[in-house]
């Protein structure tokens, strides 16, 4: 550990929406002071600011200048919150949503910002939600497939079309002159970081998750070429760099930065990273075995494991992508709190926001309220949490929610329930997947927004049958970044060191119970025979479904 | 014709909440006026009226004195208001829910008149929905299945808990002091002939569809024994009589009932009869092949046909049950409008609330609005309709409703247009099993409340894929009724004259779009998918949702 108590390092989270900086004192990771900056421009998914061009479907942009903001105002204001001086801060390490990826030139300039380019919607940055590309990642699939792509496998057999190489073929398809002029392709986390130090590095972790680098390679021209003729330099040329393990110092503060943020210029700065693989320093999961859950909107898992091994359905296997020395496994469910909002927010009946108003409480905690002290089953239901479709195990966004058990009786905190019930399921469906693959889960941390939600935590508990762990900081993926610049700046010796100082979690702060537990056994096999009817070929009937959707609405 | 051109007849509609008198005119079937009186003590599910002796769940019990004042005050009141003289009255028919049994003494006195059974719940009328003898239903069915009973693959493979066997073995079973004490086990459809004619008849229709009079013969003593040792002279002690054509006289008016109802003593009084079964006469379906689908808060379908078919799942084929000569056909959809109601009434938002209030429409009429419009198929939803469970053509209550393809964009507007799409497609189920088994349904006819929504009809003609036919009175039992009555007075031959000359039916009032009806078939293709999955055995996934909420509701 570093001899100076007072030192302190700062870690930014940039979101989907604001940034947020946090105050770490590195001697045992105390969170001093944070502060947040919305982004001006937000998700940009109607149209471009300033020319006002008009946006096709699914499209999500974000305005690179809305980061350099966040750091202009929340370091500044954080430290200032916290009391601390600026020569205080010995680090400063970053974490950002993923696949958001932009193109630029070759020092770094973000092509939108190229006045010729300010008009061209190709020339922002794509957020991780941009879902334009899904016929380019189809593409993508079903050539590597054809062609037994090796690297299939590390990703559950499917590449998102969130990611690097969909969102990038996009580019080339619609708009060749950004494709031409884009010297890099780079992740919005590795940008930050040039903004930072002034010099291109690139990390591990989006690499291997978000572009396709697998055993020391990206995939060859042979099958960019197939995909398009100008694609064949794709890797070589716009991604190829050499890649930084997590927790590395990429540099030291730019004179630039400095000016940006008040911070001593050459101060060190970490290697870019994920906001849900950094937390797993915050959360002390980085141990192989530890699952960290990120549940918010969307869940995000990560974990490491000792060796490789293909999970079906997983996000991604990559080597070091977690941190140095373990394969990191990610898996996720595109649709968790999202789901509950969505029925809170359109099926709750109007008497029960009435007395949601006179008792002051939100509608989700209505439905919690009501439905809480159910007896497990008891409403007789059992959903599909497709709603956004299944990302781990199934990896397919054409998939759709299923409810099952209505009855006349039934009553709206009883659906409720049961879609948190079903997001339980799908996690304890990832759970068997990694375990049956060799990959053992042998403990659970929660960290994100719905750990604070007893009523959900305990369904997970009681479902899942174990005690769940739950990360201190109501802000991990900051605190995480804040680790990593701890271990940047060279106060610890490894990510794993830090995040038994810095980090924190409560065990086994919610416990099962057993006989709740026993009984959603037999929910939870209702949910597996649906899960694998609709989702693995027993029936395309979603399928069609979705195909029904799609054409009537275009035609 | 009859030569007198004023003559009137009386129909009499015994509902469920209340009865309803209607004044019509022999020569053409004239609607002269009506009136209605609620039923004072209604649906007696929670406790008896004076003794206040609780009840069991799921009982549904009727006070017979109820029906006697439906005819105290609705006849002279529908004779006021028509401004017609009791003596131009020829005839009085009814019709009544069914089954709707009591147990009477050998003058037809109900037991639950006597004092000394007031309070004894058994003693009382079960309505209809009496749900509280599934036990019995169930032994019922095991048994005849054990035992190859030839009778009951005329009720689609099963009888069901509503019906007189089921109730009458739970009063035997739980009450046998009433049980011993009962002379008589009476559908209230022949008690309140008795009470007007002053002698106990009983009719085809209800002996065939309610109670298990098949080919000339109740169910044989062994049989019964076999259920209980005092069941074996259920059916020739408490049930046999001569039965009685529909249509026919069944007696004139007695002396008590022509002061009670200010008729002419004398009259013919028409034999009893079933509210679905005695519209097929007000809207002109006596012809084989005319479907009549009496839409409500449930479906009940009815059907003359030439020939006698087992059509799986039917509710019940019986000779001379519609009408003379033919064998009638009957099936029914549990669910309908109460699915529709349960959703808007509980899983409609505040918002629409309030846009339906600024409006000053229903919750129904603002949900159809928002989603009549739509391309078919444009939610990507297929609903299974079986929130009551399902009555044809699966004979299953333990069934239970399910939703697929939900999404986050999913609106409650689509949802409720998926539930009422659903209730089609049972539909066409149902008419599909009638063509497939050599009964073909040659054209359909609605009546009933949701004959006037033009939202509903609409997505009916288009999944079934046929011009719908509407009846025109708005009161059809009642109408009926008085058309048997005509019968029953000599007016007419027989039911087909009389409908002919005095029903009424717009024939393709709605008309399917082509275009429309081909994207249904598609999405009618999915809901046989999944009907057939989940309701034959594919899965018993719903009948294990049904057996968990069954247990942890009663541990």
């Amino acid at each position: 550990m570093s001899a100076h108590n007072d030192d302190v390092v700062i870690g930014v989270d940039f979101g989907t929406l604001s940034g947020r900086a946090v105050v770490v004192r590195v001697a045992d990771g105390a969170e001093l002071a944070s502060a947040v900056h919305e982004f001006e421009h937000g998700v940009v998914s109607q149209t471009l600011p300033g020319s006002g061009t008009p946006l096709a479907p699914d499209t999500a942009l974000q305005v690179p200048e809305d980061y350099r903001a966040v750091l202009r105002h929340t370091v500044p204001k954080a430290l200032a919150a916290a009391g601390v001086s600026p020569q205080r801060v010995v680090g400063i390490g970053t974490d950002f949503t993923a696949c958001t990826v932009l193109p630029t030139t070759a020092d770094g300039t973000p092509l939108c910002e190229l006045p010729e380019f300010a008009d061209r919607p190709h020339a922002y940055a794509k957020l991780w939600k941009h879902h334009a590309a899904q016929r380019e990642a189809d593409d993508i699939n079903a050539l590597a497939a054809e062609r037994g792509e090796d690297w299939l496998a590390r990703y559950g057999g499917k590449i998102s079309s969130e990611w690097q190489f969909a969102k990038g073929l996009q580019v080339l398809r619609e708009d060749p002159e950004v494709y031409r002029r884009s010297d890099r392709w780079i992740e919005a986390a590795d940008w930050i970081v040039w903004v930072l130090c002034g010099a291109e590095t690139r990390n591990v972790c989006t690499a291997g998750y978000k572009g396709i680098y697998q055993d020391g390679a990206w995939p060859d021209r042979d099958y960019l070429a197939a995909l398009h003729p100008d694609f064949a330099g794709f890797a070589e040329e716009k991604l190829a760099h050499p890649l930084m393990q997590l927790g590395e110092r990429a540099g030291g503060l730019s004179a630039s930065a400095a000016a940006l943020t008040g911070l001593p210029e050459g101060i060190a700065v970490a290697v870019g990273n994920v906001d849900a693989h950094v937390t797993a320093a915050a959360a002390q999961t980085v141990e192989p075995g530890r699952m960290l859950a990120v549940m918010g909107t969307s869940t995000c898992h990560v974990m490491n494991g000792e060796s490789l091994a293909e999970v079906p359905g997983m996000c991604g296997a990559v080597r070091d992508g977690i941190a140095p020395g373990y394969w990191g496994y990610e898996a996720g469910q595109s649709g968790v709190g999202d789901i509950f909002a969505w029925f809170a927010q359109s099926h709750m009946p109007a008497e029960y926001q009435r007395e949601a108003d006179e008792l002051g409480v939100s509608a989700h905690d209505l439905l919690s309220r009501k439905s809480a002290d159910q007896p497990v089953g008891g409403h007789g239901l059992v959903a599909l949490d497709w709603h956004s479709g299944n990302r781990s195990v199934l990896v397919d966004h054409s998939l759709s929610g299923v409810i099952c058990g209505l009855t006349l009786a039934t009553r709206p905190e009883e659906v409720y329930r049961a879609l948190v019930e079903s997001t339980a399921f799908g996690t304890r469906t990832i759970f068997d997947a990694f375990t049956g693959s060799g990959v053992p889960v042998e403990e659970v941390t929660v960290a994100g927004g719905l750990k604070r939600n007893a009523y959900v935590m305990q369904i997970y508990a009681d479902v899942l049958n174990r005690p769940l762990h739950v990360a201190d900081s109501d802000q991990g993926p900051a605190v995480g970044s804040a680790i990593h610049a701890a271990v940047a700046a060279g106060a610890y010796a490894d990510i794993r060191t830090a995040s038994a100082a810095m980090g924190g979690a409560t065990r086994d702060a919610v416990l099962p119970d057993p006989e709740r537990a026993a009984a959603y056994d037999r929910l939870y096999a209702v949910y597996t025979e649906l899960h694998d009817h609709f989702g693995r070929g027993g029936s395309d009937a979603l399928h069609r479904l979705r195909a029904v959707r799609n054409e009537s609405l275009t035609r």
